[in-house]
Order: C-alpha cells, then sequence, then structure tokens
C-alpha cells in the first residue's frame, strides 16, 4: 500500500455533530451545531468548542460565558443539520425545528428536551485561532434523560441512545459495539469460575 | 421525560479512538491511544489533543514538538486498545501490534502504515489543565492511504476504512449513513430536470 499527501485539513473523524445551546433569557436562546467539539481534561472535566466569530450565537457566548452542549441521536439529524446550516439571525430554531427548551439547572443556557445527555459548561478561556475561536469551558453540570436510565441498576445506558456521528460532510448512525475498553488484555474466565459467579448471583435474587 | 444531574464529567460522544505516533528515531518512535482529540480550527487546520503528563509518550512530544494523528478502522480496534492499556515503558508496541510504522514526511514522527489516514502536527501551544495537559497543533500534512482512493473520480472515500468510534468506554463501529451537510435544506429535484441531466451525462459518456 501507498500513502498520498494531501496539503493540510480537517480530518479527525467520527465526531460528534453536537448542538450547542446558548443565550441567558428565553427570547435569546439560541441552538447551533457544532461538531469542532471534544474533551481536553478528564479532572476538572473540560471541554473545547470552536465557533466562527461570524455567526450568531458567537456573541451569546462571549456576553453569558455560558453554554450547554446537548448530544444528539439520529432521530435528531434533520434538526441538527438544519441548526448547522441556517442562522439564529433570521430564523427562530426552536419553532422550526420542534426542539424544546428547558430552563438550565446552573447555567443560563438552555437544555435541549429532547437530547439524551447534556453538559453545562462555563467558559474559562478564549482563544482566536484563524477561521475559529476556541473556547475552553469547565462542565459544571451532567444531565440525563430519565428514560435511558436502567430502572433495576440505575446505569445510563448511553448504547440506547442512537447517537448520531459525522465523518466528512456525512452523518453516521452507530453500529456494532466492538469491544469494552481494556477488552485486548482481558482474561478470559475459566468455565468453572463462571459457572460458580452464575450460582452465586442466582443465590442472591 | 424528566432529568436527572449528574456530577460533573467527560461526556462528549461519539469521538475517534485515534493512535497518535511519537518520537524523533525509529528507536525512540512510540503510540499512544488518544479519545481526547478534536479539530480546533478550520483554516489553519488546528487540532487539539490531551495527554496525561505521566503516559511515555508525553516527554516524546515535549521534546519532538511534533506528532502524528494516525485515525483507526474495526480492524484495528484490539491494537488501539491495547496501545491505551499498555505503555511504551514496558513494551515496544509495534512489535507486541503488528502496527508497522513508517517514516514521516513533513515530521520527525512515524506514520501508521495500516491506519486510512494520517495527519501530521506540529504543536503550538501546551495548556496545563488538571489531568491532562492540552497540546493545540497545527497539521502540516494529511497521508492518505491509497487503497481508499477512487481510481476513476480520485475522491477519498473515507467512507470504506470502517472508523472506529469511542463511546463511554466502549468502542464501536459505524453503521448507517443518516444524510449529507445540508441535507435538511436540499430541494428535490424535479423528475423532469432529473431525466435531462441522467440522458445529458449519458450523452457524455
Amino acid at each position: 500500500m501507498s500513502k498520498i499527501s494531501w496539503r493540510p485539513g480537517t480530518m479527525v473523524y467520527p465526531v460528534p455533530a453536537a448542538l450547542v445551546s446558548v443565550g441567558a433569557t428565553p427570547d435569546e436562546w439560541n441552538l447551533l451545531t457544532v461538531a469542532w467539539i471534544g474533551t481536553v481534561c478528564s479532572d476538572p472535566a473540560m471541554l473545547s468548542i470552536s465557533v466562527r466569530p461570524e455567526r450568531h450565537s458567537f456573541s451569546l457566548i462571549e456576553k453569558t460565558g455560558e453554554f450547554t452542549v446537548n448530544l444528539t441521536t439520529v432521530d435528531m439529524a434533520r434538526s441538527v443539520d438544519w441548526c448547522g446550516v441556517r442562522s439564529g439571525a433570521q430564523y427562530d430554531k426552536w419553532k422550526e425545528t420542534g426542539l424544546v427548551p428547558i430552563p438550565g439547572e446552573k447555567v443560563k443556557s438552555p437544555t435541549v428536551e429532547q437530547s439524551p445527555l447534556s453538559i453545562e459548561c462555563v467558559v474559562r478561556s478564549r482563544t482566536d485561532l484563524g477561521t475559529h475561536t476556541m473556547f475552553l469551558a469547565e462542565v459544571v453540570n451532567v444531565r440525563a434523560d430519565s428514560r435511558y436510565m436502567d430502572p433495576e441498576t440505575g446505569r445510563f445506558m448511553l448504547e440506547k441512545a442512537n447517537l448520531l456521528a459525522y465523518v466528512h460532510g456525512h452523518y453516521y448512525a452507530l453500529g456494532d459495539m466492538i469491544g469494552k475498553f481494556g477488552f485486548s488484555v482481558q482474561k478470559k474466565k475459566p468455565e468453572a469460575t463462571k459457572k460458580k459467579k452464575q450460582e452465586a448471583s442466582e443465590k442472591n435474587k
């Protein structure tokens, strides 16, 4: 196989197609779609979003210093795309898409009701990089939709949410689960141990 | 539906499970798996990776100021996981995984031969955030594997690469393509126009 060189470009994929909600009051609440987003620190939990200064929501992030990242699903794909193409200066994106804003808990920016998981953020720094300005933000709260909580174990079943991925101009659903983190070094349990564990767990039922 | 609040956490998903290759010379070339990665600017093309300072590769990134981001596929999942769990201080990760380093083109860090697309980067800044240090880097070259180039059109068919996604402790394949960027506002072409275009295109064959 051989390698062909291209000019520099943005080719890190797959990435989320996140809906970022902004604004301090219901009349200024807006939505924008952001694929230039990522986690930058585990503790404190921090993420970055990069936004073009000419976007309508840019000044709202600057003004409030807060925003909410809403994970998106296959069911939301049309709205996600629409919010990435249209501007809040011309449209009421909530009305046009049917996405519903509910008040934030720890921030003034709203949460998208349809999102399985929303991340409330406070901006810590702003860096102008070129076409985009990067906001580094600290996560101050995570809001999970109760319909994805396993009623027996209390575990959040993100795998049931049907998350949306974005790859170089295309939206994708997720497919097969390939393995858990650490699967490459996991020792297979011998059959005898498995059976004992099963018996023990059945006793506890 | 109702929302349940959690404590702050890193919940931006899906993200890439990228293999970052580092080091200036073949004897120090190493690999680490990075999910805390994202695009931060389109022009200049820039990305961020966040790495724990205690990782073996950290000092190699600091020393050389260069690294290469290699996109990963379902076929590479076991190696990706293994490189995320094991340390280059104890293992020759290339030998253990069968991943093959080929010399970089614009940077000293190597390219993973098996990767469909590799992104050569030069570090522009370093920010200590807590558990992780964020490196902002400029893309100086993109290397695409020729087996994914359409021989007729010259288009790079990233959709054929079977990219790997990472979601909260689990690796996933990508599933169905849901739509192209802009699909929500695309006007359907009337049948007559479609037919005319088809005739025209057939004439040009």
